[in-house]
């Protein structure tokens, strides 16, 4: 056999117990809200042709694409986000798919970026959209199944900003000149929230735009309402029973996407700092300039590791490495039998449980516990065996104690609920 | 924007909301299994360094690897199984992993066949194994987590065959000549479960073994009785909670791949045709060929995509598509605040629910519930605002009843659980 490398290729990551439990715990959580809202699940394929990825997002994005010739001599890509698939199957199975579809979509993409803390060429997206409606309920029902998952994952106060691209674009395209397209004005506008205001007028100087015309611009936004759109949208989104102060009018929040065509929304959560963790809006042109059939589209796309990353960071995820709860020690040849029927029992009570992997001495599997975190040991030997107890130890205290058979998953239920005492 | 190639790429499946829901049942119910057994779950990632997935399985497997240069000028490839990369990370995180670590992995793999009927270029593998132990127990858990995560996804009789390599090589080593090796007898033995006996006795023949000697294999196999590791592993099998017939010995089993160093085990559901669902057994010299540590390994790789195949064959899946339950109606704007709220409390009541993305003549409502097989439908409009009741109609046999809003979701989970009476 060839001489192996032994690492994770270069931007690429492996997930350990640890933060794979984190993950599915998660991504658990968002499914359920996704599911509650009538969002189906789509798969699509790792692979797709190149012509299907490439060419859709510009020169900067096509430089991104993991793209290569397979063994059939085709041009292949793998995904660079899901919306470019989602218009393949929108296209292909049109005649399948109810009007209004609404989906959900989770899958890793991939974009060969240079590799910066927190940035990876494979991460995932889990995306919800709702396809054939131009109405402000469907943007209404994707912001509060939004707001929702982000509560469900255990998040207190999800922050949801929202704009109205038209508006914007309508309310600064009198201030735009020859040099100074409207887009390259709200470019500047975005960063409002993160620069000093006088360093964006700077910012517009330098690009050609006057100070005074800057400052007229800046003004025009700061006193900007929202537009009849986003009136109708905030309204349901309360009606779906989103409080009041998640969801606020950003005037100012532009997103860098230039597919937008109405609703713009991200969504931040007070206390962690590394910007949106979810960003979307309404793109009806989009599915049909993608080769798509012409329909009006709204949706939001979760940066998924972000947000494990803020939910790591909030305590939101269980902090156990998915091991066993319960380890069920051997004793000897003769009480094995009796051992391996007591980890029947406590897996028949969905507690999860592991057997230790032949005779050994106790203090040896006792180590193993340790080593696994597994809270609960049980001891079976031949007085266990015999009189249908089983000594459970605490392996946080090291107390032991001897527990009727017939008792023995409710003592374990207790033990795992309330660490540290017995 | 370029020219779009609107299908899916040769070899590769979209899966639509039925199928997805049908896997997603699937793997939420052998997950379930696989960490009540305290498996622990690992993820790796979609690209690795080729010069770690070449050169493992031979030149035939090194032909159907996906491999490709990246921007980066480095060569990598998609996996083709897991084994390989469990043994990176197992060589990597050596220090942080267990002892006896238990890990299950379920991820896509790749190979570049030919594609026929069910042989697809992508895959799903879902993977449990027992590192570093040597004890039948290990094999044991093995066996008798994978009997109840087929039990568990309803299968109501999976049946596992069980053979130990050494011993099947043993018994048929005399009858090697320099000719045909025991592996290749051993080749034409796997097959007397397909095969007649005589056809077995010919294939051997016309590989160069005398018709007498090839019986007196045969004899030998039939006559066979289960090694001592076998009747350990088949003894705790059974302690652990799996019935009498559901594992049988099978002297022939031989299983293709040539690492399997003790027990080797295949899962069938009786009344499907095609084959084994899932396969594995002890590979005791293989992680340290692959480039991991030396230690002994036990486990079974799912062949997922065939047995939610069986699934959904034997009508264990869900019938659904993944589509709300209930389909909340806007009757006009000044009854849509009140109709917003009924499908807020429905969502909290843990029922799927859509609603309807704007105003629609009633009848259109009706039609995209029927389209997305939405059995319930609320109809909300002044009278019911007023009274604080729902009309709930029944998609099925189109009832309809007034029900007060404290009684809405008890009545839904009624008319779910009961379809077509009201």
């Amino acid at each position: 056999m060839s001489k192996t490398i032994q690492r994770t290729l270069k931007g690429f990551r492996d997930f350990l117990p640890a933060d794979k439990v984190s993950r599915d715990h998660v991504e658990g959580k968002v499914v359920e809200i996704f599911r509650s809202f009538g969002f189906q699940p789509v798969e699509t394929p790792t692979l797709e042709y190149a012509a299907l990825i490439m060419g859709k997002y510009g020169e900067e994005a096509d430089r991104l694409v993991y793209t290569f010739e397979d063994r059939g001599g085709r041009r292949v890509a793998l995904p660079y986000d899901q919306t470019v698939p989602t218009a393949r199957v929108l296209a292909q199975y049109q005649r399948e798919l109810p009007r209004y579809f609404r989906r959900y979509a989770i899958r890793n993409v991939f974009r060969a970026e240079n590799p910066q803390k927190g940035r990876y060429r494979e991460f995932r997206q889990c995306d919800i959209d709702v396809f054939g409606s131009a109405d402000p309920l469907a943007d209404a029902e994707i912001v509060a199944c939004t707001y929702f998952a982000f509560r469900h994952v255990g998040f207190e106060e999800p922050r949801i900003r929202l704009n109205d691209r038209r508006s914007l674009i309508e309310s600064l395209e009198p201030f735009a000149t020859d040099a100074v397209d409207v887009f390259s004005i709200i470019r500047s506008v975005d960063k409002l929230d993160k620069m000093r205001r006088d360093a964006v007028v700077a910012e517009l100087a330098s690009k050609g735009l006057d100070e005074t015309t800057a400052q007229a611009a800046l003004e025009r936004i700061e006193a900007a309402e929202p537009s009849p759109e986003l009136q109708a949208i905030l309204r349901a989104v309360h009606g779906l029973g989103v409080p009041e102060g998640a969801v606020e009018f950003a005037p100012m929040l532009a997103r860098g996407l230039d597919y937008y065509t109405g609703s713009i929304f991200e969504v931040y959560v007070p206390g962690f700092a590394s910007g949106s963790l979810a960003g979307g809006g309404r793109y009806d042109d989009l599915i049909e300039q993608l080769g798509g059939p012409k329909m009006p589209a709204v949706g939001i796309a979760f940066g998924f590791d972000r947000m494990v990353e803020a939910a790591v960071h909030f305590g939101l995820t269980p902090s156990g490495t998915g091991a066993a709860e319960v380890l069920v020690t051997l004793f000897d040849g003769a009480t094995a039998p009796a051992a391996l029927s007591v980890a029947r029992r406590v897996r028949e009570a969905g507690i999860r449980c592991e057997v230790y992997p032949g005779l050994d001495k106790l203090g040896k599997q006792f180590k193993l516990a340790d080593q696994k975190g597994i809270p609960v040991v049980l001891i079976i030997g031949p007085d266990e065996a015999a009189g249908e107890t089983v000594t459970v130890r605490d392996m946080k205290s090291g107390a032991q104690e001897s527990v009727p058979l017939a008792e023995l998953t409710g003592r374990i239920e207790a033990l795992r609920s309330s660490p540290g005492t017995t």
